[in-house]
């Protein structure tokens, strides 16, 4: 049965996240269906990682193996004309061999945090972005965070609920970049991440950013391997995975 | 009485355009109604330029007159308070001579139009760009965009509803510019805009870079002086009124 690999971008407003549950909008039941609707077979796709309701995805990638041998462009548009009313559409498609797995020959994946920050509420981009309201010192997030470079115990930033079998991770970006006077950028690329890792990252960055912390405190949340030690989290809407690198 | 000048965001939409209109909702109703909530009184806003329904704003520009002199942040900070569930902001406010006037003082006015050129359709940003599936080219649409530089007859490019006294204008600024693989901005700028004038130079250099016209047939469609030898009219949600310039 011939695999395919598809790129996806996602709106994550209005669903419950990636992982599908019954009687409930999800990404990965509108693309089941979707791909039931297109030839008629009850498929489960398997995905690099699941997100959370509310995070975005520019980058997502899923694989499925389809009965018949289809072009993959027509696969795609296909899916694309399924998927209309949906907020999730397929960007690429390929056909890819038995041995791809979209989650375990996933060498890295890359998120993007984006911020706004400034007084008025953002309006054009109200689902999109973590409104940060008081001034953050871009320069002293960007130093501080390459604390977190390298390998080390995640403990601090990974949620409570996290099924992850060791805290144990590697961080090969953790980026902090202006994009405008109002908007800032945070990109953290790893082979895999905890849960919630991302996001509690970037909420104890913030807490940097705004004068409470200095580098020094992140190293002490790092090093004392509990979350209760680490900043809050920030909120789903200004999350986006943007790559997964095979 | 203290005039004050508001800069203004918001999201087209989920409103029917600008103006106000009975019992539909407008950018003009959502703020004159923020107004009354803060300060009771039932008062006309001046805008620099109306939007269409669709029609985004980063920069539009209002002038009100209020009965007592407010500290021009506590009234940008209450009527955000107010317009918390509109798709509506207040990004500056300050306190401003009587003579000036939104409308009339202003000496240009700045749209964008933001295209997403790419054959999936836009899920992030669905009601925010137009979506072209066939390849522009960019480097044709700049090269043709020169010709409609410069005072001329734009009738080609006016609604036919337009209520302009003139068909002539002065444009000052026709730039397309490449953001990205996917993106292309064209930037407008003139002292005033006939009605739809941005949307129909932007239909029509779109065919430009479709390869089915070249810049003579822009120039010939400009000389004809006739709405119908010009190109579609480009949809409002690509549209951005980004700045008066005063």
């Amino acid at each position: 049965m011939p695999r395919y690999k598809l790129t996806l971008e996602y709106d994550g407003t209005d669903i419950k996240g990636w992982q599908r549950q019954d009687d409930v909008p999800t990404g990965q039941g509108y693309l089941e269906q979707a791909i039931e609707d297109f030839c008629g077979e009850r498929l489960t796709v398997q995905c690099a990682g699941r997100t959370d309701a509310g995070v975005h995805a520019t980058g997502q990638v899923v694989h499925v193996d389809l009965a018949k041998d289809w072009d993959p462009f027509r696969v795609q548009e296909a899916l694309n004309f399924y998927l209309r009313e949906r907020p999730l559409a397929v960007l690429q498609s390929e056909q890819v061999g038995e041995d791809f797995h979209a989650r375990f020959s996933a060498k890295g994946r890359r998120y993007t945090y984006r911020i706004i920050n400034r007084r008025p509420p953002p309006v054009l981009d109200a689902q999109r972005v973590w409104h940060v309201v008081l001034p953050l010192d871009v320069a002293a997030m960007q130093d501080a965070a390459a604390c977190l470079l390298g390998t080390h115990d995640f403990t601090t930033f990974r949620a409570s609920e996290c099924q992850g079998k060791s805290p144990i991770k590697t961080l090969d970006e953790l980026r902090v970049e202006r994009i405008s006077d109002e908007v800032i950028h945070v990109h953290a690329t790893s082979r895999s991440f905890l849960h919630h890792q991302v996001r509690n990252m970037v909420g104890s960055l913030s807490l940097v950013g705004l004068g409470k912390w200095n580098r020094e405190d992140l190293e002490r949340a790092r090093d004392a391997k509990d979350r209760k030690a680490g900043g809050p989290t920030a909120p789903p809407q200004g999350l986006y995975f943007t790559q997964v690198i095979y």
